[in-house]
């Protein structure tokens, strides 16, 4: 089979790979449908995060299974599935209370931009959907798998409740899905904090109510004014950087929430702040797990369309084009079809 | 009147001093019933919050109304108010979100080891009680207005549920009326991180399951053992130093939270380890204002019966005894009475 590998910064490669087998009990074997490039494969990409040697990328995927192992029964050949970026064997103690990306035999999928997957703890990983989804759902059902799953995650950790104010910091595709699952949550003023206009298009369509295109503590400074000087009752951090997650804990009001979701990279939070905003904040990879049934149902009855957030589609032997687009801004997303 | 002033670290006087006036028509003045000495009040007292120059000490009061301004109406002379250390308008948009303790108009008390004390913003910060309660009710109402109150805050942000399980890093005043409230609010197990056989045994009293003596990583692994291998739901966090905020987010299970109260002193929070661990984390000082009606009446009804923290009595003239025997950790917390 073939797949994507990253040499080194900027140097992603489709290269031709040994086809993935199942190596426990607990695997299965999917042919990939579509798959896509994640705002986070950027940070070994622009050489943020290092790269010590050669490996292959990806972490989102949709498909059919093509074989399962023996342990596995939730699923079976020829159904059409969708999973999450992190495994979850869904038995555990962390998985039981609904955190299954924290799950204790949790792998994080990384070879996903390639024709063939392997799944470690399917069982507890795969949703498969009632019989196989229409062509036109594949780019949502692949958002959810991630950034979709994300939005929705960073949503519920600012704790987003009907008729709320909420702030989305990012305009990137997981701060787009957040401003879907700001909505589906009932929040009734959605800022979403962009300065690109293609986004802010998508954002309003997905539910922004106001666009806030200034950053920083001028930023902040505009979010004060449109909500009573006090600040926003949820944020939703979706980028990772220190400015972000400041300006995010800064947009909330006292007793707000910030959820944030971007991995975050040398970012140190200052106690004594945090301790007198009383902003309460929670972040982490999202349980997407526990949230796939709905998603997929929001998505296969038309309610969501989070797939939107792909602006370019590419064959996947044209990944390396993906990424460059990216990187230089000029598509949200990529998606890639084997 | 005569009250406590603060000279430099370790130099608590007893002085002579104006008597407090009405300054605002929205202030009032109270006749001190009983005040104490705070574990906060211990960070300048040790040098480790600066001394510019003298000033009163104190924050924690009840008593009788002497006088109010021509905007107060809610409570009048001769009856028993208790109060909370951070004053409160009650009608602003941060009050209105229960959020008293960041009032846009608040304003900390500073001046309560004293003979008399003007209140800011009394009408939304004092509460009075029906008639005057009984002498022996007058250390957990002292209490309310601030160990109590910022116990059952903690206890709160920490998500406290029926069922759960709560740990508590501290066993200062706080940290036992956490355990309190942990009760109060349904923990099935409480586990108190303690290492003083006195704290223990009132921490037991108050509904402690389990105590844990290590400290660090080392208690850290034994509240593991104590919780399925994962950590606990909720974890009061009282006492506000780096070792202490670390233990307490290592405590807590993925997906759970951590309350904090003990005002930080220099501690950053790493962003990655926190994302990563998926705890929620929530501070600050205590909306004591909030939830004033209702410990009032947990108190009078006798079902809590949080003034057992103090352990020493002292009339207010030794007020600097009170600091001595706490920094030596002779006493929880000294009760001192005008």
């Amino acid at each position: 089979m073939r797949g994507a590998v990253i040499h080194a910064p900027g140097d992603v490669r489709f290269e031709t790979l040994a086809d993935p087998k199942i190596l426990e009990p607990t695997d299965a074997i999917i042919r990939t449908a579509v798959t896509c490039v994640c705002g986070s494969d950027l940070w070994p990409y622009r050489g943020l995060d290092t790269t010590d040697e050669a490996h292959p990328m990806g972490h989102e995927y949709v498909g059919f299974v093509e074989e399962v192992g023996s342990e596995v029964t939730a699923v079976r050949p020829g159904q059409f599935v969708v999973g999450s970026f992190a495994t979850s064997d869904n038995t555990c103690a962390n998985c039981r209370n609904g955190w299954q990306s924290n799950c204790l035999n949790r792998e994080f999928m990384t070879t996903c931009q390639a024709d063939y997957v392997r799944i470690p703890n399917a069982q507890g990983t795969l949703v498969a959907t009632d019989g196989h989804p229409a062509e036109d759902f594949l780019p949502s059902l692949l958002a959810v798998s991630d950034v979709m799953g994300t939005g929705w995650y960073a949503a519920l950790a600012a704790e987003v409740k009907p008729g709320s104010t909420a702030v989305v910091v990012g305009d990137g595709a997981v701060g787009l899905c957040g401003v879907i699952a700001a909505k589906e949550l009932g929040a009734e003023r959605i800022i979403a904090m962009s300065r690109h206009a293609s986004r802010q298009k998508l954002a309003r369509e997905f539910g922004a109510t106001d666009i806030v295109t200034e950053r920083g503590e001028e930023g902040v400074a505009r979010v004060k004014d449109l909500t009573d000087g006090i600040g926003a009752d949820a944020v939703l951090e979706c980028v990772g950087t220190t400015q972000a997650i400041q300006q995010a804990l800064h947009s909330a009001r006292p007793g707000g929430n910030v959820g944030f979701v971007g991995v975050p990279h040398e970012v140190a939070i200052d106690g004594q702040e945090l301790f007198f905003s009383h902003v309460g904040l929670r972040g982490g990879p999202a349980p997407v797990r526990r949230y796939l049934p709905d998603l997929i149902n929001l998505v296969l009855t038309g309610r969501i369309n989070p797939g939107k957030v792909f602006d370019l589609t590419l064959p996947l032997e044209q990944v390396a084009e993906g990424y460059k687009a990216m990187d230089e801004r000029r598509a949200i997303k990529a998606l890639l079809k084997p």
